[in-house]
């Protein structure tokens, strides 16, 4: 890619101008960030393996009828994909609670929350990512209620799908970060990434880590395994054949 | 009262048993404090006015099919109520942005909000009353989407009568707290107070502030001042003659 096609710089991701107008072209970094930016290390392979297990689970949603923002995988850690007009919400989903949640509210580390729990937060650095609700949400004109419905929707079917199919590879969907944008013609269609950055994933029988919460409590040394573990398990000869890996 | 019939001690009124069992006394102090309770000063009449006002705005409430836990007013500060478990949820309803509201969002203070936010905050001293939403709140049982409707329902009811009702006496009702609580019945009823403790209260020709804010602002000596405005504009001579006043 040419650095005068960059349109953004994120904390972990490049986004580049595509020569057709309607794509964007997405370079996963090896960069990992924590703390609202305040930590940042290279981890040598890590935009390798959150590109490629996006590329899958984003293949996966779009089998199961969710629209994504993939189009392909042009290098191991470069993805084709749609331009979103990205909406600053994020959507997060909980199965279990831990972290944020249980230091902000009475509710015991590690319960199982049946219905799932579903925060939005508002995607904004200055003010810290302030968690919304409705009302704020649309008094901020950041969206409808009718897209916020939508979005609800698509959330907890996107739960409902990778809830399951984390489960056959031996891994606990504890909870996970998404982010929506709109397309050409105004489809609300799921973007950004999904991975061991924006998930908490927890191997079934041992409940260890296998995402980014090892880096946030300073066990650098582990995240890497963790994030080839779950390649390991959802990326198959098939997938391996089909992208050149 | 006697103290032995003390059920609870507030930061402003004190609950007492009633000969009724379905019924309390409530007691309003000269007590105001700030600052999650950091400050604390006596305010002469604080409690007179924040009675009297609070049972007036109940009537008014009434009259228009709102339930109140309101009685009846025994003594100046001393209300008879209906006995009510309380929901540990503050429903804060707001038709102009101020205070916490524009220092954790980028909104602009003073702009009017069509419609109005409503926000609901759990009342929990150790965890510094955070923000809600309808999601954490049935996952801390606190409430059913069922009573969360209804009370959001009941909220904006009461916001339009009192919207109307204090624009009659020449003041902007800017945003309030209120607070439900279930009768004996299990009927959803308003309960704690509505008086300049718990309003955004302005001026709709000088925009000055006549609620508590000015003591969060250290205008103490301004504060009883405000409260006697409001008093007088509120209270009528029948008032005075049914309250003895």
């Amino acid at each position: 890619m040419n650095s005068k096609d960059l349109i953004y710089s994120g904390k972990a991701k490049n986004i580049y101008k595509s020569d057709n107008s309607n794509e964007v072209i997405i370079e996963f970094r090896d960069d990992m960030t924590a703390g609202d930016g305040e930590r940042k290390e290279t981890m040598k392979k890590k935009g390798y393996y959150n590109s490629i297990i996006s590329a899958k689970i984003f293949k996966v949603l779009e089998e199961k009828g969710i629209p994504t923002q993939f189009i392909e995988l042009i290098e191991s850690n470069i993805m084709k994909s749609k331009k979103l007009e990205m909406i600053p919400i994020e959507f997060i989903v909980r199965n279990i609670a831990t972290g944020s949640l249980v230091r902000k509210f009475p509710i015991e580390d590690g319960k199982k929350l049946n219905p799932p729990i579903v925060q939005t937060d508002y995607k904004n650095d200055e003010y810290h990512d302030p968690m919304l609700n409705d009302s704020i949400t649309k008094a901020l004109g950041i969206a409808t209620q009718e897209e916020l419905d939508d979005l609800y929707d698509l959330s907890l079917k996107i739960n409902n799908i990778l809830s399951e199919y984390f489960k056959d590879t031996g891994i606990i969907l504890v909870d996970y970060k998404i982010e929506f944008g709109k397309d050409a013609n105004g489809n609300l269609v799921l973007g950004d990434e999904i991975s061991p950055d924006s998930c908490r994933l927890w191997d079934s029988s041992t409940l260890e880590m296998l995402d980014k919460e090892l880096f946030r409590k300073g066990k650098d040394e582990k995240v890497m395994n963790a994030y080839e573990e779950v390649f390991n398990r959802i990326i198959t000869e098939e997938d391996k054949k089909n992208w050149n890996l």
